[in-house]
């Protein structure tokens, strides 16, 4: 089984490596990222650098594509390899899954015409402009397209793919050595649990 | 604020994603990743690595320390550079913190003795040997110490974190803003939780 997570500038890490640890610690599971170029892609906060250890052109039939979302999608939506390279490997994928606004890329591709799809909350409406029903779920299934809502929901889309792609043993096996497990100190994670006047605090963080 | 995340040959990439998301979406924190030297490390999968942009001589005093876990942990406490590093950032920090395994190396730098400190299910007991007590725990707070259990609780402990550098809302804003409010698909996460039998899968999938 090969999964490719395309990296472009400013992406978010988490969004990435999140459904990425689920994957790669599931037995028969080869990750590759991928990028325009091989080498290192900046992140969101330009303190990180992730490896593409191949180019796009290089892994065009991957098993399954995750798309990371980020401040940097409206440029990426813009890059036609990326874009094209998503509606290609698609043709050929089990499964095509994006994370945050990722899901603005498989948009892009032309992939989510008449779809039920998530996305961060933040952005969830802009979603109707590529054709798609806005869901306001954290992970949304709809054929072979799987979305996440923002940043950390791709590890809850990872372990749900996981145990699509091979069984629900080992995607608790999975979430077992990852002790995944969580306990969030505060219930603010969601705009419905989030105190007042927080929501337009969050999205200065990240814009 | 100055977050530092120390890298090594085999390190758990999402033990320091997750932390490394929180602190580097609040306002006023700046993260670097580094390492012996600067340049890219690779992690316990082989197929990502993180870039340190800074040495370890370059960064001496952070005011946090977050140190990831791995199957490295083994191999990085022969390293007395690192192991140093550790030991004499700590006398200056305002917090000392670890991710899963990444508390023995606090341990093997000598902060643990007479601490409560936790670290991944699967290698709890062995934080006696550095003279800690074992608590079973998600994130235990011992003076300026924090340390987490497995991989993914990394985000609880740094969102509990800077909720004390700096204050609840601001933890709140960046919780809402990475979307934190975790749907697992399975209750699996803890031995406790999990199904008979998949706590040897687990550890199997990450030795």
């Amino acid at each position: 089984m090969h999964v490719a997570i395309p990296l472009y500038p400013r992406f978010t890490a988490l969004d990435a490596v999140g459904p990425y640890t689920v994957m790669a610690f599931a037995p028969g599971c080869t990750v590759t990222f991928v990028a325009a170029q091989a080498g290192p892609v900046v992140d969101d906060r330009g303190s990180l650098s992730l490896t593409a250890t191949a180019s796009l052109a290089d892994v065009p039939r991957p098993d399954v594509i995750i798309v990371p979302g980020g401040p940097g999608t409206a440029e990426a939506l813009e890059d036609a390899d990326l874009v094209a390279w998503i509606a290609e490997a698609h043709e050929h994928t089990l499964w095509t899954t994006s994370v945050c606004s990722g899901s603005f890329l498989l948009g892009g591709a032309g992939l989510l015409k008449g779809r039920r799809a998530t996305t961060h909350w933040g952005w969830l409406e802009h979603l109707a402009g590529f054709g798609a029903e806005p869901v306001s779920e954290r992970v949304v299934v709809d054929g072979k397209i799987v979305t996440a809502a923002g940043v950390s929901s791709g590890i809850d889309m990872a372990l749900t793919l996981l145990a699509r792609l091979s069984d629900v043993t080992t995607a608790q096996a999975v979430q077992l050595a990852m002790e995944y497990d969580p306990e969030p100190p505060f219930d603010a994670g969601s705009p419905a649990t989030a105190p007042e006047g927080l929501a337009d605090r969050a999205l200065r963080l990240i814009s």
